[in-house]
């Protein structure tokens, strides 16, 4: 089958991208081409049984999304976004990717002969709750971000579109994707990863919250696991309801700082110094910490995150070598 | 205060312009101004004490809306919508009169030097549920129609840009309207208004559900007071959530004939034949048949649904004559 990422140069899309070259299948259905499409033309996968076509395109332009969406596509898996903290500095910009984009990504999908699969990654931000909140699967979506409501916004066309028969979509909220590869940012989030990656580069990490506090989390083998069983899954049982919140963690700080230092040593641990941060605590306080994930658990086949030692122990293998390598140390 | 009312020339727009004009305030705040908008530039009031602009033009053109909005806005009531069964359909007109109208609304209320109220009406059709559910305020919306989703998008884009400080928005989820003035059509709800309305015209009416099916309906008359409250009201304690699901009434069909007979007698009530259609009874079945309403009962001040027996008796005094003679009876 043919396969569309828009976002293949991000790093979910990148390591997507990897591993269908690696795998060369999806749920048992071979990989007869692959489109990477992003804002500059995305680097191939080495080695891919298939051919690779790389655009650069701004996905928010129906005609470049329609040239990487051709005809005989299967699977459109659809990561292209404007992050939290920009969609928050920057209105229009978020609704114009986040919001537009989505509005073409269905406009060059319903081009084609047969709707095909839709797989949109939709976020934890959509919600609010807070530390105490264990969040039930009908839960319902009260942003208070507008990377949130644009992404809750893109759930509601999609599953509208699938319901009209345009498309087949499946809209995963992902927790927070931790260890992310890069550098620490200005998100909010940017510390649930920057506490676990900094240390295992040898470098200071600063925890703005207390070691008690929980965070929704995912690591990105696990994210890339979800999303190759969305593109191949049976949607038959979803119904209208085309959201899932799949089963991530509840973890709190002390316990993902415990397993960097069961895996990394307690000199690791010792370069995470706390540097309490009141506007930071309390923009991710208002996070969802749980999610019940019965729904994607038990009846849609959705896999559990590996434990936290699993999880550091990820990064190390899949990308400290080249973390260290893009950032020069 | 200056009040701009797109969709202006639907049944509930000329409803309010007619209200305002009697009223002369809103809030005890003297209405300065009044623009109506609508596809065709609609009728002013009779009698209003301040100055009306009528202007026709498209709600998805910026340019027509901006028109609409002037500066000194304080006020806009955004009715503008394609209805249930022309955006199922139609998607695409859907689409855009319903979400790139809301996304128009918003641009032109960013250009105001300061925020105004926007009193958005969201749908009940945003729901799903069934007879047998009573939906409680936090109730997820998961749409089983094009309108729905499209209600719920408006929604979310409002309730963030009211976070952000760009609106301050009240998005009103109207139960069925009954009795609207008019013609039966071919929405699935129209039996709902034809059902009472049709027989107090001395015609006859088909009902295609039982006796025991409820609607979660409220009158013209209590969505202009809804409106006008909504109008007026301090937002301060919705917090981020700026959807309301007003105090409505779930009434069944045997409960509205009996309401008819009470107010116009057995020979009204007997213009009613039962004539059961498989097709609306499946559409509708699935529309919630109630609602808890406690938020806007208890803490937002939203008046109650009068009794049935008034429901049927306003249409008589509200409508009766005009339905009559614009349907050349």
């Amino acid at each position: 089958m043919s396969i569309t990422i828009l976002g293949g140069g991000g790093f979910l899309g990148l390591k997507l991208a990897r591993r269908l070259a690696r795998d060369g299948q999806v749920g048992g259905r071979p990989v007869e081409a692959l489109t990477l499409f992003d804002l500059r033309p995305p680097p191939a996968p080495e080695g891919a049984p298939f051919p690779v076509r790389s655009l650069g395109g701004d996905v928010s332009d129906p005609a470049a999304v329609a040239e990487a969406v051709q005809p005989g596509t299967r699977v459109v898996v659809h990561l292209a976004a404007v992050v939290s903290a920009q969609a928050e500095a920057d209105f229009d910009l978020g609704l114009k990717v986040n919001l537009h984009g989505t509005l073409a990504v269905l406009s060059a999908c319903r081009a084609l002969p047969s709707p095909p699969r839709v797989v949109f990654t939709s976020s934890v931000a959509s919600f609010g709750g807070g530390q105490g909140a264990v969040l039930p699967d009908d839960a319902r979506q009260v942003p208070e971000n507008s990377y949130g409501a644009q992404k809750a916004m893109g759930e509601l066309l999609l599953a509208d579109a699938s319901r009209r028969g345009m498309v087949d979509a499946v809209s995963i909220r992902l927790p927070t994707v931790t260890v992310r590869p890069g550098r620490p940012n200005k998100a909010a989030s940017s510390f649930v990863s920057a506490i676990l990656r900094e240390p295992l580069l040898g470098l200071p990490a600063e925890l703005p919250v207390g070691e008690d506090f929980a965070v929704w989390i995912c690591s990105p083998r696990r994210a890339v696991e979800w999303l190759l069983h969305a593109m191949g899954m049976d949607t038959a049982g979803m119904g209208a309801d085309r959201g899932v919140n799949p089963p991530g963690m509840s973890a709190k700080v002390g316990d993902m700082l415990a397993a960097l230092e069961r895996v990394a040593g307690p000199a690791a641990r010792a370069l995470v110094r706390r540097a309490p941060d009141p506007a930071v605590a309390a923009i991710v306080g208002g996070w969802p910490a749980a999610f019940t994930a019965e729904r994607a658990r038990a009846r849609l086949g959705f896999s559990e995150q590996e434990p936290l030692d699993e999880l550091v122990r990820a990064f190390v293998e899949d990308d400290l070598e080249e973390t260290r390598r893009d950032r020069g140390l």
